[in-house]
């Protein structure tokens, strides 16, 4: 087991509703050591891809983004997400439907910030059911950018997002990724990677 | 002139209406070695203060108090906002008026992230009218916790957030403080520190 599965089993809790709670260690207190030991995973598992530019969605996504730009030394982007549609005259827009809020947010990045020179590592907290990664691939593609690959913390396994983002031919990797969840038990099954 | 007074000057827009355009290495794309330094001269600033966690609040902060939190090796927590208000029984939560979004939000972090042991420092990229500052402030005074000091990487002296926090008594480090910005000349005068 390694050491983000060992933190969710220790910290995380398990919610009805198939949720894992674990904004005690990453997305709203975030436990500085796991952050570091996420970044080093993947890029540990992305050495055999250029990356130079490192692209998350706000806001959870940031911190693993930042770690990560820093050890890979190169420039990070968040994208931004609201409801409005502003002007897209500058902006590469797509859309993502959030499940937390039950909402369609628009996802945006100013144009300037990606170039079709850019081999971009999508990095993210969690991937469910993959509304955001695949929003992100979206505007890199409209870009003209290369998607080198998707790295995140916790992909809940029993949901679509990692299949779809697999069978479409890209470089996923997820540092724990649940199998199971029972709730009334609090236990949690991983896939052996 | 400091590392960043100079980017300011190298990269950042002013726009009409006394706004300061720099999401091209502070809120947007990320310029990682210019967050390197921000986080680095914040702590030397702090040099003489103890701190066990660094607060900040989304979405922009998280870059800086993350490098922060790597620096100090604390946990970092990041308030959220929203426009809804939820049950408040097990946050803190305080208020913000977003000049920006021109409407109040609400600002919260989860009980259990905020102690009364912790001898915070609060960390924001901008500091302009002081309201996202007084809400954190609030919700750590809440907790029965202490604010060791407040760290921005941009001030915009011209308006009230700075003056506010300095006569309460607080320890207010900004690493550049915009005296004067001229549209029309594109120029911008930094407060001597």
């Amino acid at each position: 087991m390694n050491f983000l599965e060992q933190k969710i089993l220790k910290d995380g809790v398990i919610k009805q509703g198939n949720v894992l709670k674990i904004d005690n260690f990453l997305n709203h207190q975030i436990d500085i050591n796991i952050i570091r030991q996420i970044a080093s995973e993947l890029k540990r598992r992305f050495h055999d891809v250029e990356v130079n530019k490192i692209l998350t969605i706000e806001a959870s996504g940031i911190a693993i983004a930042t770690m990560l730009g820093h050890l890979y030394d190169v420039p990070v982007v968040f994208a931004k997400k609201g409801q409005t549609a502003n002007s897209t005259d500058d902006k590469y827009m797509s859309q993502a439907y959030s499940f937390t809020h039950k909402r369609m947010n628009n996802v945006f990045v100013s144009k300037p910030y990606l170039q079709p020179t850019d081999k971009v590592l999508i990095v993210d907290d969690f991937l469910a059911d993959g509304q955001a990664a695949l929003a992100l691939i979206d505007i890199v593609h409209q870009a003209g950018a290369k998607v080198m690959g998707i790295g995140v913390a916790v992909e809940k396994g029993q949901q679509k997002g990692g299949r779809i983002l697999r069978n479409d031919g890209f470089h996923v990797e997820s540092i724990a990724i649940i199998e199971e969840m029972n709730y009334e038990e609090q236990s949690i099954r991983f896939l052996e990677q």
